[in-house]
């Protein structure tokens, strides 16, 4: 298998503007922000250039992303998803907001899961928050049961697969999740945009049997690194999906239509391409920690490409910004996720071996300075 | 003057997937929707083409458009806006209606002028709207200050340049507003998303003298036809800008980011060229009314390429549908911006001499017939 897809050198990548490549000063390298250091899959690149080229720069009409995503779940995941229950949305994050404004009202209480990817935190605002910590990485359904028992929410923000950990939730975890679900009338709402990366293992939340009273929003921006092209879709049965308000839509751009139409339909061969290479990465890293960092483990995570990394052996009062302020490597800190997680760093594995060996040799040398 | 970018062959836009070419049969010539038939600027392609190259689709960091938009505006206008006055939202109709939600309470008064946009009543949702009607096309300064005694609202939404009449408020009108809105303590929340095309004839609200207390709402996506590539900006005092959602901005695409950057800094001929020939459209609009259609006038309107034509005299139960049905010609109808204006339609003559005169005969073989 060609390295290809992650092969970017660092001077082409420190030629971008975005986040990644801004954020922090230029001798930091920069493995946190979930963007990838790959070059665009080449159908997308080659229907946004028609679009340019045809001056194709209007307001989206035709439901190409709502059929895209459907053909893929098929193909994928074999679920029969009806293109007219996903409705476009701005991106995952808005797409998750409209579901919980539909789902439940101010001061009503929402289940998360820390540590959580921070803006779930940020959409309960005006709800209160009841946390039921992933314990060993994985959803804890006992503490579920009692949080839905004792706090009546009217919703549950699911994080499938989870971020930042990676974990693919198994199908009979997330049948527990609809039973309780269903048992206790919460609302489940489904962040699935991770999901693609995690391939079949990942099991959809509205094809899990007795899942109802849903809502799943997933976009193909972080499998296919898009978020530069803004689009998302909010699936759901009908009735729920007319709760949602109606200028939802408005805020989908048509070039993320179009691209992310592009990168569901003529992108799987890359997007194969990008997971073996994540894989391998993961591998990759784990073998570096072994080696260089060995009072560290990492086990390769499941889906996605976040590596979530306990530092705890190291003794470090707050090991991310150590690591930042004197190796000059920038991953995302444990505490973004949770104030019980400064400890961890979330490592983003989308990049070179190049690239991922400088970063350790940097948590090394940091911790010689 | 060559009459170059709004010359585009109908074959090639009907290549187009955008709204305008896509809502209605093929045989139907589309004169509604807000996009122009134009080639994009060349910078901006450019600028979208190096983007697509670099795979330079991450999130957006730099705050090159406030920047963009503040050089832009002391060029055009004079005014000595500091970037950090203003904030990325998704883009106009978002950005707007965050400043509804920043501005006011659920039930309160919103005062709009109609005929007006029709998204203007959607993000007054869940408030009270309180319509002052334009008078020959003009604010109607008295009627507007009996609303503001009378209904005591907290807002008001002002379309600078009005859509869909084009009007460009004059700097007396203006500085009326905003003496009303300073006495009855009404915030003003301004779209200027027109305002580029109309040039130095237009005058940004928050340059009026006594203007406070307002949101001024704005992007370079209609002057450049940028709709597909979102991103907008909500101005105003950092008190004002710190009564909005702190999520506000994470809806902005890193695309529109660059597109939109790409227009205000390097776009200015092409917009030059753009206001040119839809000046002379507007003109050539008007001639053919006048030799094709003398029951009806049109004056050609001051900002914007919107033409708002009164067919009161063609007697026609619903002018609009008319055209489309008979004659195969489709515009905005008269009733999607009030009730009142059944009788209008509107034109979009952001295109070609040559589809402007078809649209013409259309029209006139619609009343043979
Ligand atoms: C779990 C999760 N949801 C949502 C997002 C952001 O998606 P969007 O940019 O479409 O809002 C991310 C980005 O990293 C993510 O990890
Ligand atoms: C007055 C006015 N505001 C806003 C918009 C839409 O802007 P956006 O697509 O940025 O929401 C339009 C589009 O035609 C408009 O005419």
């Amino acid at each position: 298998m060609p390295m290809a897809i992650f092969d970017v050198p660092l001077a082409r990548l420190r030629e971008r503007g975005s986040i990644k490549w801004r954020r922090f000063d230029a001798d930091v390298l920069p493995l946190f922000v979930a963007e990838m250091d790959a070059d665009l899959a080449a159908p997308i690149a080659e229907r946004l250039q028609r679009a340019i080229a045809l001056g194709d720069t209007g307001y989206p009409e035709v439901p190409e992303y709502q059929a895209a995503m459907a053909d893929f779940a098929g193909w994928m995941w074999g679920w029969d998803l009806d293109p007219a229950h996903a409705k476009l949305a701005t991106d995952v994050m808005t797409g998750m907001r409209e579901a919980v404004v539909a789902a439940s009202e101010p001061g009503d209480a929402i289940v998360l899961n820390p540590p959580i990817y921070p803006p779930f935190r940020a959409i309960s605002a005006g709800r209160r928050t009841v946390e039921v910590p992933l314990v060993d990485d994985r959803l804890d359904l006992a503490r579920l049961e009692v949080a839905f028992a004792v706090e009546r929410p009217s919703v549950y923000l699911l994080c499938s697969p989870h971020n930042p950990n990676g974990t693919i939730h198994t199908l009979e975890e997330l049948t527990a999740v609809a039973d309780l679900a269903a048992r206790y009338g919460v609302t489940v709402i489904a962040d699935e945009i991770h999901a693609p990366l995690a391939g079949a293992a990942h099991t959809p939340y509205l094809t899990v049997p007795g899942a109802a009273n849903a809502y799943l929003v997933t976009s193909a921006s972080k499998s296919w690194n898009l978020a530069a092209l803004k689009a998302g879709l909010v699936i759901g049965a009908p009735a729920d999906l007319a709760r949602l308000s109606p200028t939802m839509s408005d805020g989908a751009s048509y070039f993320g239509v179009l691209a992310h139409t592009a990168a569901l339909r003529e992108g799987r061969d890359w997007l194969a391409g990008a997971r073996e290479e994540i894989a391998a990465n993961k591998v990759f890293l784990a073998e570096e920690i072994a080696r260089k960092l060995p009072q560290l483990s990492y086990t390769p995570s499941e889906g996605t490409y976040l590596a979530w990394l306990d530092c705890t052996p190291l003794g470090l009062a707050d090991p991310g910004a150590h690591f930042h302020e004197v190796g000059r490597v920038r991953f995302n800190l444990g505490r973004e996720f949770a104030p019980e997680t400064t400890q961890f760093v979330r490592i983003n594995t989308a990049t070179s071996q190049a690239i991922l060996g400088e970063a350790v040799d940097r948590m090394v040398r940091s911790l010689g300075a």
